[in-house]
């Protein structure tokens, strides 16, 4: 027997299983979303490859699939003669380039639902794949912090309808991170440097995180901030801390945005909120508030975002304020593998012989379909026992035989 | 002000009232095709080139978008060097490569819906996107022509559920062609290139075939090929004609079969069948029976698809009847485009000022929330009655004010 093939590396197949929990899912969130009052937008899978390289999303650039340019003459001197598009990595980018097209057809603020396929050429490892769904809120043109509480408030209530339990949100603000980066000794021009070298805080430790900024050339700078993040990790009101060590350059607007939404997001649900001073996310172009879902039986995030004020104006040329949550579809299916999904009412099987009339087997079934069943048409093969098994096993509730035009009674399949 | 930026060439952005309809009608279709015992799969957005190249697609495989290899060394010798995946330009080589990668993991028969979007890098025009999306059923593992029919009514049953109308069903069958091919005189080596030409019949004219034909080298092949057509064109019993005008080579059970699909479709539903004799269709891999939709609206067919039973073997490497039908899902929004998809319900808008308190927003648009209705949270502007215009014409259908903690009674939204 020949070798099956196989879906390109790093990639995979959904069967119909996964991709009626999928469906599932995705309809309970999309609910959810629309009675806040966000809106479903499509864009195209591929963007321009500018775009894309050159869209501050931190280690992510690296890992854009690009595509050739048609009609090319070969070969091409360098790869930027070769190619012009690339995959998008994220729904953010192409958010941001999308409102900068359709600004004046939106109702503004606008607040716009994505969902769809994103691709990263990721080192392929158990549980991650170079094509993932991510399914985001954004709130484009609202620079109080109401847009995160609805954000977040709006992510809890879906996850809660999607049945996910022992859930938590950590939030944390990119303007308290810089105070510590700059209070701690560190050159502006190597925050980012910094920012990506604490993201890796779950993945490392402190130690680890440590030893990374050590190479920075300033191991004083680098023992001061990970020394303060050490101490006040632990400490309910790190918050107030930090302000007391790095007392300069401290944004108090950033610590009194952070609190009101705490506040606000208690108020509203029943969620476990907590502010994570140890919280970074990877991206280049968080501004403000960030945010990320937590869940006991999943080592990374199910979900997260944060504040982007800079990268809409950078494509439309106009300041414009704008926030984001991102659920990580992938991680809440796999956490909610198993869950029901099977629409109710009865799964028919009708089996029919060879010779049966093509005309009799079409109305038949035709009409067993009218109050709404499932309907599924099968010959008849000699092992009906194994037959009647697999369809049960498939989910089948009923079945019946047409023979000479005439179906016999209905009978239950038992599984 | 900068120019806005734009989609990539020959893609496109959908915006909210798009992406409503989108998913309105792809309920109603999948629903009809789930009651059929249809089951959804996915698969990735890219495949091997070369399974994408090698596949027989006709024209489609010249414009396959194709995606660089990662960590590639510049310049490369060859595309073939530079190049290992490419985007798919349909659902059906994926869906032949997932049932020979999954089919001891499907119940079989296998009958498969997908959706998704696809690529082609056609010359941009109006109504054309080199993004677009396509929604399939395919039946795997059913030689008879009872899976044909299946596939036709549950179309016909999808499309009506859609609210199109005025749309007929147009079959024929690929054995029948190579009949008339052969016959006239063509060598099968010239069949494919034969069809292809036929093909744009409905572009080109019968004139237009008959002069690329003659540049085969086959002037009397061509002559007698146009003379058949064009006498058969406009008879109704054409299908008896063929056999008496090149009787030998007669398929009598492709006449068979196109007679029982025809009789059948016609029992379950009202839908206009005609059996056409220049329907063609360009895919090089159809091997039996082909189908079309077409609609008065539309110079294009809104879905087609056929018997093609030779491509799951040729990656198997067992041979596996497959027959698929495709709704060009692109047209049918494009015909249905301001079908009413709004849910019912109230469309509430909540103004309030900036300095209202967000625990006291966060709590109100909740409680508003609570009993279904979709809710929207806007910081009032100077202008009230433009402001109301604006949500009114966005589809809100009532409002009311936050001032001081307190929410104002609900009033109606006038458009």
């Amino acid at each position: 027997m020949s070798q099956r093939p196989n879906p390109p590396r790093g990639m995979r197949d959904l069967l119909p299983s996964e991709v009626a929990l999928r469906r599932h899912l995705l309809t309970k969130i999309l609910d959810v979303y629309e009675r806040y009052g966000f809106e479903q937008i499509e864009t195209p899978l591929v963007e321009e490859i500018e775009r894309l390289s050159g869209s501050d999303g931190g280690e992510n650039t690296t890992l854009i699939y690009k595509v050739l340019k048609r009609g090319l003459d070969w070969p091409p001197e360098s790869e930027r003669d070769a190619v012009d598009l690339g995959l998008r990595y994220d729904l953010t980018v192409p958010l941001a380039r999308f409102y900068s097209t359709h600004s004046n057809e939106l109702l503004l603020p606008f607040k716009s639902i994505q969902t769809g396929p994103v691709f990263r050429a990721e080192r392929p490892q158990k549980g991650r794949y170079r094509q993932f769904t991510q399914c985001d809120i954004d709130i484009i043109g609202d620079p109080s912090p109401d847009a995160e509480i609805e954000l977040v408030t709006a992510t809890v209530e879906a996850l809660n309808a999607c049945g996910l339990g022992g859930f938590s949100i950590r939030m944390n603000h990119r303007r308290i991170l810089e105070t510590w980066v700059n209070g701690a000794g560190f050159a502006p021009s190597q925050r980012t440097s910094v920012l990506i070298a604490m993201d890796k805080l779950d993945k490392i430790g402190l130690d680890g995180v440590r030893s990374e900024l050590q190479t920075f050339g300033n191991v004083d700078a680098a023992d001061r901030l990970i020394d303060t993040l050490e101490s006040v990790a632990t400490m309910p009101d790190w918050i107030d801390r930090v302000s007391e060590v790095f007392p300069e350059g401290t944004d108090k607007n950033a610590f009194d945005d952070l609190r009101a939404m705490e506040a606000a997001v208690r108020q509203v649900s029943d969620v476990d909120v907590k502010l994570d001073p140890s919280l970074v996310r990877g991206m280049g172009y968080y501004t403000g508030a960030i945010f990320e879902v937590q869940h006991e039986e999943s080592s990374g995030s199910v979900g997260g975002g944060g504040r982007y004020d800079g990268m809409v104006g950078s494509m439309s040329g106009q300041d414009t304020p704008a926030v984001g949550f991102s659920i990580g579809f992938e991680r809440l299916c796999h956490i909610l593998e198993g869950a029901a999904t099977k629409r109710p009412g009865r799964r028919i099987v009708l089996l029919h012989g060879p010779g049966e009339s093509s005309n009799a087997i079409a109305l038949t079934t035709a009409q067993l379909r009218a109050n709404g069943s499932i309907v599924r048409r099968e010959q008849a093969v000699k092992n009906r026992g194994a037959q009647l098994n697999r369809l049960a096993q498939a989910g089948y509730t009923h079945w019946a035989e047409l023979k000479d035009g005439n179906m016999s009674d209905l009978q239950e399949l038992k599984d």
